[in-house]
């Protein structure tokens, strides 16, 4: 079953895709999301004038074979661009082998072991009222797992509220990177309120996260840690930046608020010290910017040795194709935590056509072969590519800070 | 896919061997090897009395789930007998799934890594030259590995050594366990005149490997392993009993030849600490006493992550089915390092068809659907189970020693 | 005094029970447990077909070199199976070698050291009010310690509590497993509820036990041992699945809560690492599973090195037998703790005659020869096994979690 | 001194090269290597489209911001792709402040720590005989180091030595990658032979490196390590894959031989655990692949730290730029080691103008303003770029392996 044709499909139906399509000498297809928020084209050329040419002609069926050759084979390892490459690959010829088998992509990783995937969803309020009505309004959903967040008084720029009223949030806001502003210590003096409003509007019973977007030294985190105890966290996400893993270490002899991390990490080696000494609870890494399916099955297997589940990113800057591979993954593991889930705008649902079900705060894996996304490439030539760039962080002084 | 029965077939078509049968409702079957040399009946009572009653309504294809449920959700885990009894249900649904998929079992592993899988073959001699002669009818058959032990002088019994010249060697070889005799000071000081002559004969590009046989303590072993490093072998095997696994910690800071280890290992936790600290170079537990393919795959991965490598245990006690999917396994997984090859009896591969083929030293993987190995049902019901023992060591003054 | 005839009774008087017994040439018995709740025909088949035979002949009073035959000469090592297997000989032979002796069992391993028992008794409520007349009724009976566990508002099935009431509570409650409901997150917000209520009601000197069952991650484990400080436990059992023994380090670090566990372990293997790190505080695992009093003593040796202590697993699924053993061997051991105490159904009791006697919350041990058990077999007879199952627990999205 | 324009050039004067051209308001410019061999148009897509329209006006003064800004602010951190394009900025933008200040570019690090810096040649031959004789001719040239490779007998491709006799030894040597064979065995019996020739033809003055390419596992690169012990190398390079930091641990246990690594890594973090516990003695990263001298300057003082030393990368796919700027940097850093040096093909060095020397197996710095090496656009155009990858490595059975 040779690849005949690999080609990467651009647009933006609402932001930007980057879609890899590989097609086999028989005709099967498989669809695989290439998407690097606000570095697309590095993926793209990394992809076309790299990669794709020393596809052809291999046999899709060997996806270990081709996973070792583009990772191993090649010299420049790991990194951002390389494992978004190999992701969009990987998941491409999973798609192709399940529907060669007849079978939606969960059945060749080992069956279903759940009835539905449990989501968080987004709730961010320009204040802490804000946030709370948008819990309200997801709690009324359905959602039993919240991801809250709010403006913080003194700091003019709100992580995760759209521009303008009534808008959908979305982070890579701008042609150039637009510059806010941090400051730790009103962050770190305003989160335990919001805990404390949430946990006292709406019980114990439902799941509360939050994500500080990588922008404390470790023994902040660690006093946030401790601090939001008492409102029992599902999960604290990316509380320092963590390229030195050791960093997690220090906050965990601190607290037991859980720790998710890894929405950038590429690799099982960005997370081997933080598994191995249980500094973490969940994972975060997309299918798709973590090598694929082939890679991100072992990490989740060497996370469940030391107790840690799963809890994939899901931003809409991971097309439904990563989304709709990821609720396969999602169905089977057995080490599920959860999934995020930012819905994906009307017109990007337009193009990528798809057969997973959303219900009460859960997602239900479709039973259609392949992972069961699709990409409309007529309607997705007609949204053409622009460059969008996430913003930066400065500290009121004016130092580059973590974004 | 409902599985609508199950059930054991216990047979001796040259040796006890215990093969699960799992029947679905629309008539697809998979097999799977349930042997335990010398404890075969205790596995057939876990089976028959206790898990397959439980299977019958189950859904063949959740096989993730149904590890699960044997596994986390039955209180009494790991163990010989309970992993014996889990690994032949595994077995057995990953080939009902392959058949389903139409596909040979590699392929929902994640295809062909590999075109053949490497062998090695036993030479065992009653003594250094018997031992020569067996390496050189084997390396004339083109093995290009070979597992290397002699009759040691003043030690009566030899490990791996047919009883009557001719026969096969059959380790279980009496109704009760027959008791040897063993001198550790006798073996070490013959050992590296055992290599010294098999080096000086085939030169230096032959794989030896050698088994030890779990006799040594971990000082012992280190002394051994220092001796035989002029003579590279490819492995050192079983050195030492390893319910502690700290004990090759020790060997390991003495010697830089490569160990090998597990065949009596049954689940990731016998092999946690050594693998996480690098004490080993090999990993041997046979898909069949592992748990079956779900979990030997979790070990193998997370085995890789510390440049480990597979080298399944093949001996005659695991029956065709073991060794059928052994090579599927081989044929994908990555970090393959060799397979053990003991050659069944005629008799046995009567009963058990198959359709892997052996050249040059090498298997091929074949490319019927599922793993490729069935039962004959009527032909087993020819030759009924007899209880046989694997021997017990002694030392010379009686102090009953590891075997 | 050899060994003439040793067999396997199997009867359910109230539930089912596997039995060891083993006479020697000089009508000389010994009496051993070998019941493995929901797995017992595969110790009664591992007996019968493969060990049972090869007794026959040895000298009883060789117990020592009987262990290590059926353990280090068996080539296959620990797990539940082989260890309930062997722990029911070795009982069985202490049992003789006391008789022989005249004296009851304790003398042998060192005689007494104290003159009682203190146990713990079960108090389960449906609520908090029914688990605080719990506590009320064994308070008045005189215990000094008490497990309480309560049912979870939201969770519909209760571990530990009679599903009609007036009835004994039994957890192999039906032929194949039944299958549970179960959330973490409910649970966790509910105990300290528990614990705050018992202390205010009974104060601060009553020993309070509480058993999580396996059923928390580590970090939930630490955060369950930080709320309930206040209520200083004497232990929190078994919070995490063990097999990867460092999860219990991670609890450790976070809470002085004693921790407890064990009852699922069968070897000193499993305990190593957690005993040696003192990450423990009591061990649980009972004499008929952890391979008898021969191993057990060296795990108990092995604990006091670190100032831990024995804390014997005591359900009515352990029969009399195991009972009586280990009340001998809580009246010896330096490093007692507690003994747990399940009472036994009359119809059990009538089956097996035993010689202890409880008063007071506290075993005192019997005088006469051997472990002062025994059973009436023919009585037994009328009272067949027919197979009985353990639940599983599934979270409420339908994964399989730990019972 | 705002950034008024910043480009790429593509060029292939012998092979591809990337440059990156920043140019100020006021005139000034700085040239950066962006060169990443195999996968150059990743890099220009990542810095055209999503970095470079980033630049423009900012100061370019402002080194340290912009470094902050493209790595901390950018989300996506580290990988080989992310990392040349920050490597490439950054060094132009050094280039430019040290012709600013009328400087050459080791006068803004700190000024010369040493009159000249060694290099080490490559010496490769297709058997021992043909290394000697390269040996022979370098040492002849005033060489006091060389990197000695060989031919080994039964492996058909020989890493290093150039396809048609007389030519130039280029790797990215076709269009798509080439498969090569590796064997193991063959190699580790071979390369002690190869140093015990060199020492007895040239003595032990002569100071003699080994790279392995991260061909072998941890064990075997401890093997390898022992075994050249007699012939003291100034260094074994690159032994294993090294994602894994504790693959060194093992290594070092083992053997005094000296070890560098890090020609493919890109991060202060690949090399954090190594560092911190003196697992390596050389870092190789070149400047252009590890963020520029703003990174690589914290690398070799965190690494001085441990008695760790400098010993950059240098082949030919580095271009001009990346060695002129490493030669300033080796003369400045206090603990330098070696400096590889694979000379440019004529093409190249017409393209890329440069004002240091090489004499007598030495480099002297240039004294011209910057960096001293500058491009010659409009020739360089005359050369474009066409892909040319490097070769995979696979074993004699069809696995990948690492290249």
């Amino acid at each position: 079953m040779k690849i005949e044709q690999a080609y990467t499909i651009v647009c933006a139906p609402g932001r930007n895709f980057v879609t890899l399509k590989i097609v086999t000498e028989d005709g099967v297809y498989g669809i695989g999301d290439a998407t690097l928020n606000g570095r697309e084209m590095a993926v793209v050329a990394y992809l076309e004038e790299h990669v794709l040419p020393a596809l052809i002609g291999r046999d899709a069926s060997c996806i270990e074979d081709i996973w070792q050759y583009l990772y191993r084979g090649a010299y420049w390892r790991r990194g951002p661009v390389t494992m978004a490459a190999i992701g969009a690959v990987d998941v491409a010829l999973w798609d192709i082998k399940a529907k060669v088998a007849n079978m939606p992509l969960y059945q060749l990783l080992g069956g279903r072991s759940r009835e539905r995937v449990m989501t968080y969803a987004h709730c961010t309020g320009k204040d802490i009222d804000g946030c709370l009505q948008e819990v309200e309004r997801h709690v009324a959903q359905g959602y039993r797992a919240v991801r809250v967040q709010a403006g913080i008084p003194g700091i003019p720029t709100i992580y995760g509220v759209a521009k303008r009223e009534g808008e959908r949030y979305e982070p890579a806001d701008s042609e150039l990177p637009a510059e806010h502003v941090w400051s730790t210590e009103k962050y770190l003096n305003h989160v335990p309120q919001l805990f404390a409003a949430v946990r006292e509007q709406f019980g114990h019973d439902l799941h509360l996260l939050h994500d500080v977007h990588h922008r404390l030294t470790p023994i902040e985190a660690a006093r946030l840690g401790k601090a939001v105890e008492p409102y029992h966290l599902f999960w604290l996400e990316d509380c320092v930046p963590a390229e030195n893993q050791e960093s997690l270490r220090l906050i965990r002899e601190h607290t037991t608020t859980p720790l998710a991390i890894g929405e950038v990490f590429n690799s099982i080696h960005d997370y081997r010290e933080m598994i191995q000494n249980q500094w973490i609870d969940y994972i975060r890494t997309p299918l798709s910017h973590g090598g694929g399916i082939t890679h991100m099955r072992r990490v989740a297997d060497f996370a469940a040795l030391y107790h840690i589940r799963t809890g994939f990113h899901g931003p809409t800057d991971l097309s439904p194709v990563c989304l709709g591979a990821a609720i396969h993954f999602d169905s089977w593991v057995p080490n599920f935590g959860i999934q995020e889930y930012m819905p994906h705008d009307d017109l990007t649902l337009q193009v990528f056509s798809h057969d997973f079900r959303f219900e009460d705060g859960h997602f239900i894996v479709g039973e259609a072969p392949g992972h069961g996304v699709d990409i409309d490439e007529s309607l997705a030539a007609q949204y053409p590519w622009k460059r969008a760039s996430l913003p930066v962080n400065r500290l009121e002084d004016g130092t580059l800070w973590h974004w």
